[in-house]
């Protein structure tokens, strides 16, 4: 591994760069980025070596870490030009809709769809840090349809970051991620808002808050341009998620109307196992 | 300060106890407790010096901390047999009830009530800790009608662990707590449910999930048996907050529906404000 090229600059990309240069001696980077600030931010801060709008001769993998809805028209376009010892691996959350568009591209096999079970609430280049994937969970969907030489060159980066790789399929990754990632996003996001709009009749509510409502408002932080795409890229999976969580609370308020306070004590206590489950895994 | 009483000896009356011990020298805690478990690892922890089933002489103050619905009994009736120079404390999560329920006692001078911001998803003796308490938010109602010296031993308290007192009307205090406090619970236990009701079908669902997920659902661990009866104590407020939760999440799920990707946007982007003020704050 000589030569990666990342395009889009946040705090996927750039941790991927940061901690694949910690791993691996005389590796060299290349980069671009649509917002210039950035470009220049992820140059000064050591994520690449060089600026370059095109995927340098002799790169081993092209990292595309852009908002989901711009991932296939990017790979589609790469892939065009593509060298045969060149690999493209796109980041995105969602994986469906970005493998059914490459499906039928003569350099399908210079394809790997992959996504990093990482990230944090902040974004961009500055938020970016060495270990964000060092231990984490890599997703990839449809091994098979990559080169097997050119699959081995992403295996060897991801094994140098510590990754545990995971394989399943796009459909499948797209439903689970609703649920476990997507959900809880738009769950935070909407918590705020409630807490927001009550507090334009009492503004100082939030002194009030805990530690608790800190952790789950957490996720309402993150940023809009990248959670739009997703909630496009992965709409049906998100309504069924949604959905769910809504009649959920509908029969936990409608529980609370009607005094059912052994229901109430019986839901929370089935929710109860959640707890076991995450411990059990981590 | 030299004798203090703790009437439940769980997170946090357990961990107030711990706190003002490794804060005053020569303090006697003793304590009561219905659960005989809970009684004997508070004794071998050194959360208590003694059992004691009554108030002994000599106690400067006696806090209550067991759940909301058994609160305002055990304050009236301590309150019966009072001597005037011991000060009852309850450490509810809701205050209404209380209040008005001892507001006619003829030693409602002996009476303080507070509620600490502070908790963990865990509860027990086992999860009491010195420094729970400290530097956090003490809460405090009608304080008008405590005596004042009387009031002073429990500021003396709250000083010694370096707690930030906030004075407010027992109704602004369960309307607040709704929204920043019990509707968090509501959503993490909920959503708990909706990843476990997915589950049935997909059972290795939760090994996708990543830190944001963690964090979101971390609130879905609490005791049903502490949240049951905060449900019913503040029943119409978490209703006002629930009602305004799932009507921002229908709200959402109609946007997505109707692929109105701007107003999402918009929606989220909102939201991000609630990280802004809880960084301002902290």
């Amino acid at each position: 591994m000589k030569q990666i090229h990342i395009i889009g600059l946040g705090l996927l990309g750039g941790s991927f760069s940061l901690g694949l240069k910690k791993a691996l001696t005389g590796l060299s980077v290349s980069g671009f980025d649509l917002n210039k600030g950035h470009l220049q931010e992820a140059l000064s801060l050591g994520i690449i070596d060089r600026v370059s709008e095109t995927v340098p001769a002799d790169t081993d993998l092209v990292i595309v870490a852009t908002p989901v809805d711009t991932i296939s028209g990017i790979v589609s376009r790469l892939l065009d030009h593509i060298p045969p010892e060149t690999l493209v691996v796109d980041f995105g959350s969602t994986k469906e809709h970005i493998c059914s568009s490459v499906s039928g591209h003569a350099h399908r096999q210079n394809f790997l769809a992959a996504h990093p079970i990482a990230g944090t609430e902040y974004a961009g280049p500055s938020a970016a840090f060495p270990d964000l994937l060092k231990g984490k969970i890599m997703i990839l969907c449809e091994t098979d349809k990559t080169g097997p030489d050119l699959c081995k060159k992403a295996y060897r980066a991801f094994e140098a970051l510590e990754m545990q790789i995971r394989i399943m399929g796009p459909h499948e990754h797209d439903n689970q991620l609703a649920f476990v990632s997507h959900l809880s996003h738009i769950s935070s996001f909407m918590l705020g808002k409630t807490v927001l709009d009550k507090m334009e009749d009492d503004k100082h509510i939030l002194n009030m808050a805990g530690s608790g409502f800190a952790s789950t408002v957490r996720l309402a932080k993150s940023s809009p341009s990248m959670w739009t795409p997703i909630m496009k890229e992965n709409k049906e999976n998100i309504l069924e998620a949604l959905n769910g969580y809504i009649e959920n609370l509908a029969s936990f308020r409608d529980h609370l109307v009607n005094d059912q306070y052994e229901e109430l004590s019986k839901n929370m206590k089935n929710a109860n196992q959640i707890g076991q489950i995450l411990n059990f895994k981590s």
